[in-house]
This record gives C-alpha cells, sequence and structure tokens, in this order.
C-alpha cells in the first residue's frame, strides 16, 4: 500500500489529501484558514500534513501546489503574492527536513493541467493546453506528454499574453495582458464600470456583484451581462487562436468559475478562435473540453505529479 | 562514411546540400531557381536532389525544409504559400518512391531553430527560443531539448501572435500579428507610410527602400530610420516577454536581416522586454544571442534533425 499526500495551497485555505494505492478519491482531505494568530503559514502548513498523516502506514511523498512563481527544479516558492513573507522560501527543503519524505513542488495552476491530463478531460491527449478563468487566469501546458516547464520552472504563463499593450493594469503590474482584459476580475471591473457611466442592468444598484450574477443575470436576457461574457470570451478566443499558433495542441481543456457562464461565454470565444486562427489546419481535429474537476484538481494534480516521481 | 543530403526549399530558389561525416560544412550546395519553364518546382526539386547526388556513396537521408506550415509525421506540405499548387503534397512519399532512402520534412523555421540550437549560437541550452526578424518573422522553440511541434506539427508559429487585435493585416490574413508590426516588410510599410504623410528624412524620394538602407540611415542619425527600428524593436520585445511568460527559455536567439541593425533594433527591444515582464525571475539568466548562421541555417538544421531520425 502507497499512500501519498498532497497540499493545495491558497491565500485563504490549506487544504491537505490523503490518497492511497491508485485512487484518486482522497480518504481524507484536511482544511484550514492561512492565515491565523495561530502560526505563520509555513507553522499551519506543517501542522496540517502532520494531522493528514496516516496513523500506521508509511507516506512514499508529498506535493505540494503552489499559488506563485515556483522553482519545481529547486523546490523554491519565489513569490506568492497572497501569502506575506513568501519570497524565496525553500519550501522542499524545510518539509523534507521535516518529514523525512520526499516532497515535490509545483505551480498550482500547472498541477490543475496535469490533474486535467492525467486523470480528467485531458486523459489520453499528448498535447493540451489548460486554461482557468476564475478571479484571475491560470494556465499549464502538456507538451508531448510532458509539462511544459521552462529553464526554471516558470513557464505555461499564458493569462500574462500581452493582448493589448495599452490595456487596462494587470494582477502582477504590467498592462494589457489577458488577465487584466478576461478574469473574473477583469469582468466584474468592466461591469462596475459601465453601470457607473449609467448603462441601465438588473445589475444595476447592487451593492457587491459575483460572477455568478452576472451569469444569472445573462440568463434572464440582461443584455450588458451578455454583453460582459461576449467581451471576456472573445478576449480569450483572440488569445487561444496565438496559443493555437504557439502550442498546435489537440486539446484544449477550459476551468474555472467564470467558464460556467457556458455558451454566453463559449460562444464567443469560439467565434473569435474561428476569426482570427490564421489556417484551418489548426481546429481540424481539435477538440474543446470543459474541466472535469472543480476545486480539487490542484490536489489531485499534485497527486500525478508526486506518483510519477516516486512511483510505489 | 555517411552522406545527408538536405535541401532548402524557398519562393525563388531551391537549395541542396551534401554533407559527409560529422561535418556541419557541405561538400557542396547547389542552387537552382525554384520557379522555371523548365519543369514543376517538383520535377526542379527531384532533379536537383539528383544532381547533389554522390557518385559513389550510398545516401542516409534526405532532409527538406519546407517554407509554410507542413506536417513532419506524415511528411506533408500542407501549404507552401509561396509555390502554387504546393497544397497538401505528400512529398516525403514522392521522395522516398523516388530515391529509395528515408525522407524528413520540417518547416524551415523550425529547421533554422533546430540548426541554431544544435550546431549554433544556442548549443548547450535546454529551453531556447529562436525568432528571425527578416521579410517575415520566422520561430521555432526548443522545449527541454526536443523541437515544439504540437499535434500535426504546426507548433511554433511565434510570429502569429496578436500583439494589437485592431492592427495592420498580416502576411497571413489575421490582425495585428507580431509579424504584421515588427517584420521588415511591416518596417517598410511604416516608413513608406511615414514618408507619404509627409515626415522628412534622408530616405525621401528613394524608388525602393531596403531594410539596409533603412540601417544606414539610422547609422547617420535619421529620426524616422531610428524611430522605425525603435518600433520593430519594441514590438518584438513586447511580444518576447509575453514569450517568456508562456516558456521561460534560458537562451533567445534573434536571427534574420532586420536583427543586423544592431542596436537599433536590440535596445529598444532589451527596454520593452524588461518593462513588460512580469517577474525579473524571467531575466535571471537569460541570455539574448544573435544567430550564428546566416542562409545556411535552414540547410543545417535539417541536417541534425536528419542526423537523429537516421544516424549513421
Amino acid at each position: 500500500m502507497a499512500t501519498y499526500i498532497t497540499v493545495d495551497i491558497g491565500g485563504t485555505q490549506l487544504r491537505a489529501a490523503r490518497y492511497t494505492n491508485d485512487s484518486i478519491t482522497p480518504d481524507e482531505v484536511i482544511r484550514t484558514p492561512t492565515q491565523s494568530e495561530d502560526g505563520t503559514p509555513l507553522d499551519r502548513l506543517i501542522h496540517l500534513i502532520g494531522q493528514a498523516w496516516p496513523a500506521d502506514e508509511p507516506v512514499q511523498a508529498i506535493g505540494v501546489a503552489v499559488p506563485g512563481p515556483t522553482d519545481p527544479y529547486q523546490g523554491i516558492v519565489i513569490e506568492a503574492p497572497n501569502i506575506p513573507g513568501w519570497n524565496d522560501l525553500h519550501l522542499r527543503e524545510i518539509l523534507e527536513q521535516r518529514f523525512r519524505v520526499p516532497v515535490a513542488l509545483g505551480n498550482d495552476a500547472n498541477m490543475a493541467a496535469l490533474g486535467e491530463w492525467r486523470y480528467g478531460a485531458g486523459s489520453g491527449s499528448h498535447d493540451l493546453l489548460y486554461l482557468t478563468v476564475s478571479t484571475g487566469i491560470g494556465s499549464g501546458v502538456i507538451v508531448r506528454d510532458r509539462l511544459l516547464l521552462g529553464a526554471r520552472g516558470l513557464a505555461g504563463e499564458l493569462g500574462h499574453l500581452t493582448v493589448m499593450p495599452d490595456g487596462p493594469i494587470c494582477g502582477c503590474g504590467q498592462h494589457g495582458h489577458l488577465e487584466a482584459l478576461a478574469s473574473g476580475t477583469a469582468l466584474l471591473r468592466w461591469v462596475k464600470e459601465q453601470l457607473a457611466s449609467g448603462v441601465t442592468s438588473t445589475l444595476s444598484g447592487e451593492e457587491h456583484i459575483s460572477g455568478l450574477q452576472i451569469t444569472q443575470a445573462a440568463q434572464q436576457g440582461d443584455l450588458l451581462a451578455i454583453k460582459a461574457l461576449e467581451r471576456c470570451g472573445t478576449y480569450v478566443g483572440i488569445a487561444l487562436a496565438s496559443f493555437l499558433h504557439i502550442f498546435n495542441p489537440s486539446l484544449v481543456v477550459i476551468g474555472g468559475g467564470v467558464s460556467r457562464s457556458g455558451d454566453f461565454l463559449m460562444e464567443p470565444l469560439r467565434f473569435a478562435l474561428k476569426s482570427h486562427v490564421m489556417n484551418q489546419a489548426y481546429l481540424e481535429d481539435l477538440q474543446i473540453y470543459p474541466a472535469l474537476f472543480g476545486d480539487e484538481v490542484g490536489l489531485v494534480g499534485t497527486l500525478a505529479l508526486i506518483r510519477d516521481l516516486y512511483p510505489a
């Protein structure tokens, strides 16, 4: 029997899961807030892994999905923007010294791509592009059955493609990135701007607007909501045409909260993709699938990583 | 003794080279116009390979660099825009039946990337990005010691990244691609537009302007020429920041005629790259080198391909 522990580090929540044998259904998932008066995030992470530890079995390996640029070769968190003090954190070394088992790190969007490719919507594909459109835009790429990592492990940041050099500011501080135009955050910002400029909508007067509310308003025929999702889908489609030229994948998997807006997002996305691709050969045999996993994708993707690296 | 023949197909010229043993210096290079009243381009290609054939040695393999989208797995030229009738041409099958030796095809920019990586400026790098800025913008990417091909072999078309959705029309028919903004063709078009709108320059009144003339004018302090190269370098730099986020290479190799403009191009390129990259970690340990090879890069890159596929 082989036991693996994976951890998904979020800005608000830490989650640990324990898997045995070949199952992708965890025996147990434990959650705790990332930040609290009770210890640093690192202390809390170590405590959480201890809680997930099996009573009477050895652990084969620990895998950690990190919310930010990570060097998977060196096992270093380069930066986790939502976790104060996590810069150049040698997390693999710390956890290996503490738990005495092999530890592997990966960027959370890369882990999600790995999860969808190995166990989810991308199973069987050799060249896969994974995009998750939620608060930000995360992504990961499988090139000929390998996760694209780059020289330091910083590759696959497709959300930070410049789509409009003078466009709105991105979470990363740069301008006009895909994430700044088509993420959930960008969607909400645009709707608020439109409302502030006097556009009428059933969303007028709402204090806090969510992505779900925008989708519901679109379903009820609200023109502003429909236009907001269309705008988002169009930018993703334009960028996706560039990604097809760059990667020529056989499969694109789209996940994240915004992707649950269904055809309000997907139809303009497909239309923009078709209009912007330079040769129809890129679309022949191309599949576009919704992600299979939800929030658990980081945990299960990290499981794929450590099962590969440290097989039972 | 192993003999390899490689052919570089251009819109105006066909070139064939014969290499022996481990040398990257050809024993012979033969050239002929691609189009003539004397036979179709395919007839002329077959005749040229026959001319390059050694008198008394067997040939290990033939490699062909194709100027357009090519399926290297199936050995099919999907489209060669500058050669009438070359659509869905099963070139590998035709040449293998004619010459009775293994044949491999590759897109010419991919072959160039392979050449620079194996024998040129990129030697020793594991993650390399190759850009050639000349009439168009060609490119190829090495990901962990393998050429990026994609599901059908159409990957690596970095020149067809959308940099400005409403931008000028590209050779491929789409709008605002990097190639439409920063290729030699785009450079000349922009200079002509500026001259037509009344901007004064030492280039005014010239009937035909070349890239070399623009570089020379820049060297003599001509402001329009300096600005044209700055504009070109800036767009390449903005796109390169996106490519770093996508691929995180350790080395970027830049070739092509426009790249010979030196610092007039490279300084704004480096400045735009630094300003647009989202995390300095992408620039740490990144090298940017000029290409080592000139026009022979397609021939020598195709040699790298067939030596790998069909070793002696």
